[in-house]
């Protein structure tokens, strides 16, 4: 498989993304070609300080790059030769199955949406997270691409969704909620009170609403929510993690036996670093779009890049969007099956 | 100042919140009387568990109880001799300043709105939740009130939540914020940006978007958001401190080494639990309805409740509605003025 690499895109470009890339194909055999597409000069430099050079590696000039403020519509429509559109133009022409970007995240969403287009049966693409939870790991969809969604984007989501978390994470037969402010039935807005109606008509293993309360407790393994709401809580979750990271070590640093303490239980404090470290997920996908899509966290390290790649990996070779087409196909067809079949009010005029 | 306090709301009631108002009553000698509406015989029962009795306490019988998961409509529509009802009807008669009740969250924001009606030039009330941050306390509104709020609402929720912040938390000029998926100004929903466009006429001391990663940042003192959102996060924030702090204690107890560690620095976790701990906040409080209203979460302790009893006092005493509705006018005259003295299109035919 091949993949396309914005090595412009991200808070340490191109330095991470490139020390990702080489770790990654020592990694995955799988990858017969990699591209990175940037300012030729500087990758060349990056690689030169790396020593080796993998002769997967194919290094593709663009003269531009979107920086993490431009207004995402405007950078994708002026900056044409910039590292993130020729990346992306790679998979378009058929000449790369994925591409991969820690740059700005609305003009990822952008550009892949307006120069893949969306697979056959889905309407709009969904941005899907990897969260570590208390027993398990669930995907949060939508973390930020469709801020106006319908009912049936969000069906759509579970469907990709869950098929996201039989692939990546493993699960046979994932759990799907729908997120709301609880948990009981008649609870939530007009968008998710529609798509539960819709949901419940599915095949999928829907299992109901879940609040923000059930969130980490092992209830779902694939939480639907439009954009805006799961934007919301993917970043005040980081937000707490962080808050109470920085409270613990103020706490930590007041007194000398503190300290001290601190130091004998080291061990504790990693483990639990590591546990909620988001580059261990490797970045959020683009689901719905035609070619695998992946967006790296601006302040990706070189791990990050390289777990980003591993997902990418994963998604070409297990033909995760072939998947998807099949399953919104069984979808639409169960949501007209189920509908017919439901009596119909017709006006008597 | 007279209280009415719903006895049988919440998981541990009345026994916490019998307890909690007497410890309240020790502290808030500006409360002259409070009801304990509820099961007369439990609640005397609790009382002569406590021993003494203060004078001020009156005990209102109500037959019904309202439970957390009732459907609050039909629970407030049904149950008209529900401790929670009768509380509510004692403020609405005029015998009491302030409600305060930890039972189910849906019936009371719908049953005070329904009894107590909103304050002049407010259309929808909206709940108010303190979060502690790095270097301040901010308030973030709404967190679970109106569904489908219109920009006009979550304005008035500006002005509410700017005046609760000055009045509790004690900011002379509180930071005002929308929350949104970016600080730009191009970045939210159809809501949010209307929103932001009347807040920037507004007199408020209005600071832009603000976006779930700096939400501890102590760049706002008050954050607006719809319900779905506000709850969304408020959720989120509580359920990533229960996760890290139970992965926390999981890694510590996985060696003794780790254990000792821990012991020696007891103090420091014991501080952070204090810093997190929602006891602290004293409940949410349902702003714009005519009567104070406090929110006390379902699992209140009686700390909690005292707390919450505090901010009840303080809110009567500091008379935060009219204030509300001092501020309401204002903002209504400003806004009227700018926006007539933008230069009109008129349609010509």
């Amino acid at each position: 498989m091949k993949i396309a690499v914005d090595a412009m895109g991200g808070d340490f470009a191109p330095c991470n993304i490139v020390a990702g890339a080489v770790d990654a194909l020592r990694e995955q055999d799988c990858i017969t070609r990699l591209f990175l597409v940037g300012d030729s000069a500087r990758i060349e430099a990056e690689l030169a300080k790396l020593g080796q050079r993998d002769p997967r590696i194919e290094i593709v000039h663009a003269s531009e790059i979107i920086a993490m403020d431009d207004p995402p519509v405007q950078a994708v429509r002026r900056k044409k030769d910039s590292s993130m559109c020729r990346a992306i133009d790679i998979v378009k022409h058929g000449d790369a199955d994925a591409i991969l970007s820690a740059g700005n995240t609305g003009a990822l969403l952008t550009a892949a949406h307006l120069k893949l287009r969306t697979l056959q049966g889905v309407d709009r693409p969904g941005l899907a997270c990897l969260i570590p939870a208390r027993g398990n790991v669930f995907v949060l969809m939508d973390a930020g691409a469709n801020l106006e969604p319908h009912p049936i984007n969000l069906v759509q989501y579970a469907v990709m969704g869950s098929l996201y978390s039989q692939q990546i994470v493993g699960y046979k037969r994932p759990r799907v909620a729908v997120f709301s402010l609880g948990t009981e039935e008649m609870k939530g807005n007009e968008l998710t009170l529609e798509a539960h109606r819709i949901l419940k008509q599915s095949d999928l293993n829907f299992i109901g609403n879940i609040d923000g309360h059930d969130l980490f407790a092992n209830v779902a393994d694939v939480i639907i929510a439009d954009a805006f709401v799961g934007n919301a809580v993917l970043k005040a979750c980081e937000s707490t993690a962080r808050l109470i990271g920085h409270w613990l070590k103020d706490e930590l640093k007041k007194n000398p036996l503190r300290m001290f303490g601190a130091l004998l239980a080291a061990g504790a404090f990693k483990a639990l670093k590591r546990k909620a470290d988001p580059d261990e997920y490797g970045g959020a996908v683009l689901l719905g779009v035609n070619g695998i899509c992946i967006k790296a966290h601006g302040a990706s390290s070189p791990k990050a890049i390289k777990n980003a790649l591993r997902v990418a990996a994963q998604c070409v070779g297990g033909q995760f969007n072939e998947h998807i087409v099949e399953e919104m196909k069984k979808l639409h067809d169960k949501l007209q099956q189920t509908e017919s079949s439901q009596p119909k009010i017709t006006a008597v005029g």
